[in-house]
């Protein structure tokens, strides 16, 4: 049985099917009616046999090579862990396959430029994945702004606790960046989606609730204050122990009102008990982003098919990442840190 | 020392000095610019004596006759039991002196016509108390609804919640009037007052949470249903089981919009742990309606020193309380009651 | 390529391609991983064709008889109008294919009797739809009451709103039932969900909002009170003019607590101008309901692959229909109807 | 007429009849059991006069030594100008007088250290004002830390909206000390409050909204990040374009949840018109603060009554200015300061 005539539809190869992966896969092989799901790779062979297995992909490799070169590939998503962003990505644009990369772009910026002259040599169709920009609530609340529901915003606040630490393994900044870098970027981004340009960074932070942390150079806790290039304001708070559940908000404060996304409530329901009102929170951040992370992927195949310009951009990446580790060196040398003068 | 010249203070006698007459007697000697409390009255001398010393009040009585016979006292504010209301009222109207007389007006309507009679007759300013019309929340929702925002309301909808039983004393229909007047009478005068004359009424209710109420022949949950004149429509839900807190809420949902009046927070505090997110409630009615009781006696006040027209008469008094009784004939009939039926 | 090893799928024959249906169309064929959509079938052949087009189903038809005489199709999912779901329910019967069958099962009683006696005689699977019980809200609402949360819950409240009204052609009683039947169903079975059989039911309504649905002998507003049958109480408010959103909320209210479900904002977006905080609401039934239909059709595939009993069965459908023909003959008399007299 | 026999009041003379003034003398004339208010003064002959005749006090002046001179006041409470205080603080220490002294203590450290020693060398009471302390949800939320609730506090976070800019005149920092001092040191006391000292203090801020501020040096927004002297981080964040009304937030991020104090809702009225849920504001900080300061004006009464220490010292008012002066320094400089440096 072949597909629906009338529709196209982009065969991707998607490169990692890890736990993120894995979603991407679902959502590129059922729930996006723009994608077909046509080649899997990860080092992990079984695993990509397996996931392949469960959507009907036709391929699965343990090369992200062969994936590339496969001649049913017309476009690659890319969720494999950062340090092989760099490799990869070049590799794709040699090819010119349109590409779409998970967020951080990289862990330095010198692979971040390597990158970056190799999408500008080819002219290939790159997409960045920041997954908060395609939430219903980040989208409304930018459409309030740029409507002038709140006048000019002139402070920008955006918190993000994750409701548990993750593993010294993962927390450590080798292959992290750091809590400054691993949360923050989403921040930075929006940051920089919302208000602009980032002048300079001062941040402070610690290791206040998980002793261990401290083994492997990260911290827990952190927070970021924001001066844009105009002289607008803003502060950025991170948390590993949100204990409570995962807590995403980020507040626009104009000359004319505020707006702010976020919500922590995952079940509609309330229950009331002697001087007591409770309700349940949000377990983490599939619960929270799901939709964006498939809208996302939607976006991206919709731009390809129709040869529409990506609304993130590779310097979206780099620029994130570079308020990012400004910010991470401003914690660690106690002053502010020019975000222009971190290369 | 005097009182401030230019300033002019209504010298009131206070009939009845329990729980809420103290309530009354504080705000009436510190709280009200315009009033002066001067005399106190309690078949209980000694509460009376009491709330006296306490308030530097002058005059303290174990006789209603003598307090509205005191020359000193200008205006009565009744806050006595029920059942002595007929014969207070009359009294005062008798001697010409501006009355305020706390809800219910009196358990039967025989007796609502005898004080009728009497305030009639005599011409005196009277002033029905109902506080739920000075709360801050009831006066807003009602502008609303006056200026239109929500078109033209159709239905009524009004929630009364006890976090705990009254005594069964209390609750003893021959002096509460049971739960349909006891509660109901602030709700049914809250749908007079939102939308008009009830035509009709249905009800339903039984002994639920606490089975000792049937051996006084009370109830500790009902529902009542409303036809109103115009055929609009209405329901109040009353339960003596609120259990988490005293909560109160009306909605009326219009052609238009809804206006929905209420709250349970008392302290403005959320308290997040693990996977829930909680905050307190309001203990009980004082701490939801303190503000609506000062503002209803300064609004007695107000109106008894310039002459105004009172804003709750006599005549609401009566006919909330006849919704309310044949809403409880209702409830045992098991059938509708026209109100106008009921005498 | 074929499914994959290990996983089996239910081969699904689709009946009805309307609104609702298109929605169970794209959960049959994508979200769902225990169900394969092999069919559709509606009176409208076009729109068969080109839902089976986009969804890749290898079979259309215009005729309900085909599609379940189709040998590759090993259930039935009923989504068409409800007057035709007596003979489609007897014809899936009598092949003895299980059948999941939208609410509300017929319009009539006699209509179910026939339906129940088809079931019955030839033991086939029936699945009833209910869809807020798959809800996650209400699912753990319930799983809260039975946890003893609230205690022992002795009122049930529900309110359904819907934001605009419904075409005359649609709100006609001869096709919807009314709006006690059409509306008020879902909560009359929640009523019996949570609290067991209803003893006897009384109603008020009228055409409050829109004068039109009086041409049609609807109404655009009811209020039902309930009776179980072992005397704990309930109310029902129904309304077409919910204007701001689509709005249902319910509430236990029992002995040791309240449990409450419901929520009207969409977006988790909050805006704050000059004295003003606002949000947005829910727009209609699918926002509010998408993943309960969606639970619940997977529910029903998953019961019949394991051969489990179905969670809600055809008596459900019966008695929540007897319970809504109840009220709307109690609106039309003013006066209570016992539900068991109603055949 | 004699005070009630057995309540012992403390007699007290309030310098300061401006804004807040006067809603001091009302709490301490008519709202406070443990008080009467004996004195008035203020430069203001007039106003002075005004606000005796409004609640009965026997004596105004418009000489703060005659007021604390006069044998008939037994107590001081200082709401005058904060250039006034380190006068009359010292005025009333000398003369043993008891006093309470509204925040902020002074503008300079070095003022502060006179009026200590003054303090110290009499062995005067002397209470510190920090109204906050005594807002029922902040002391709700410090005895949930302290009961443990949250684990060990180790992120704090505090934010203050104006609704509306001040006038020029008062925001000058020649007389309000600026952004960070004059808003800010309510929040510098409860991170003390909270989490004891502070080490040290970066800062960012601008003229962002209103950009006459910069003629008088002052600044419209401010964001500091706080080391406490333990290593645990804090955020403070200010602003006078609140516009949507008065916002004062408090958050504690604790190792086993997060504490939260706020409310921007004034009035319990949610109204609900086509796709929008809103609600309105707190207009201003009496609206919020109001009982709060009743309740501190009565603690300091009963702490001079009951000979018990006070829970708020001039040290405090010493240390949270200190905090102050250190985020104004750090703000012109750029760079952290150490609080311990600014003297």
């Amino acid at each position: 049985m072949s597909a629906p005539s009338g529709r196209r539809r982009l065969k991707v190869g998607l490169i990692g099917v890890g736990r993120l992966g894995r979603v991407y896969a679902r959502d590129l092989a059922s729930r996006i009616p723009e994608t077909r799901l046509v080649a899997v790779a990860d080092t992990n062979a079984a695993a990509a046999t397996e996931v392949a297995a469960e959507w009907d992909v036709p391929a699965a490799y343990d090369s992200t090579t062969q994936l590339i070169d496969d001649p049913n590939v017309d476009a690659i998503v890319i969720v494999s862990p950062t340090h092989t962003h760099r490799d990869v990505v070049i590799e794709a644009a040699e090819r010119r396959k349109p590409t779409f990369c998970e967020k951080p772009l990289a862990l330095s910026l010198g692979e971040c430029r390597e990158m970056q002259a190799a999408v500008e040599r080819s002219g290939t169709f790159f997409q960045m994945g920041f997954m908060r920009r395609f939430d219903p609530g980040y989208a409304a609340a930018k459409k309030q702004v740029e409507d002038g529901r709140i006048g000019r915003p002139v402070v920008f606040k955006s918190t993000s606790r994750d409701p548990f630490p993750p593993s010294l393994e993962y927390a450590n900044p080798a292959s992290s960046g750091g809590i400054l870098v691993d949360m923050g970027i989403h921040d930075f981004d929006l940051a920089r989606w919302f208000m602009g340009e980032v002048a300079s960074v001062s941040a402070i932070g610690g290791v206040l609730a998980y002793p261990d942390f401290a083994t492997v150079g990260d911290m827990d806790n952190a927070i970021a204050s924001i001066v844009f290039a105009d002289g607008r304001l803003g502060v950025v708070d991170l948390t590993r122990n949100g204990i409570y559940g995962y807590d995403i908000v980020t507040e626009l404060l104009g000359t004319e009102g505020t707006v702010r996304v976020g919500y922590i409530q995952e079940t509609p329901v309330t229950t009331m008990t002697r001087n007591n009102v409770a309700h349940d929170t949000v377990p983490y951040f599939m619960e929270r982003f799901e939709r964006a992370y498939t809208r996302q992927l939607q976006n991206f195949a919709q731009n390809v098919l129709s040869e529409r310009e990506p609304p993130i951009v590779l310097r979206d990446g780099v620029e994130a990442l570079r308020v990012a580790l400004a910010a991470a060196q401003a914690c660690r040398s106690g002053t502010s840190v020019r975000v222009s003068s971190v290369a």
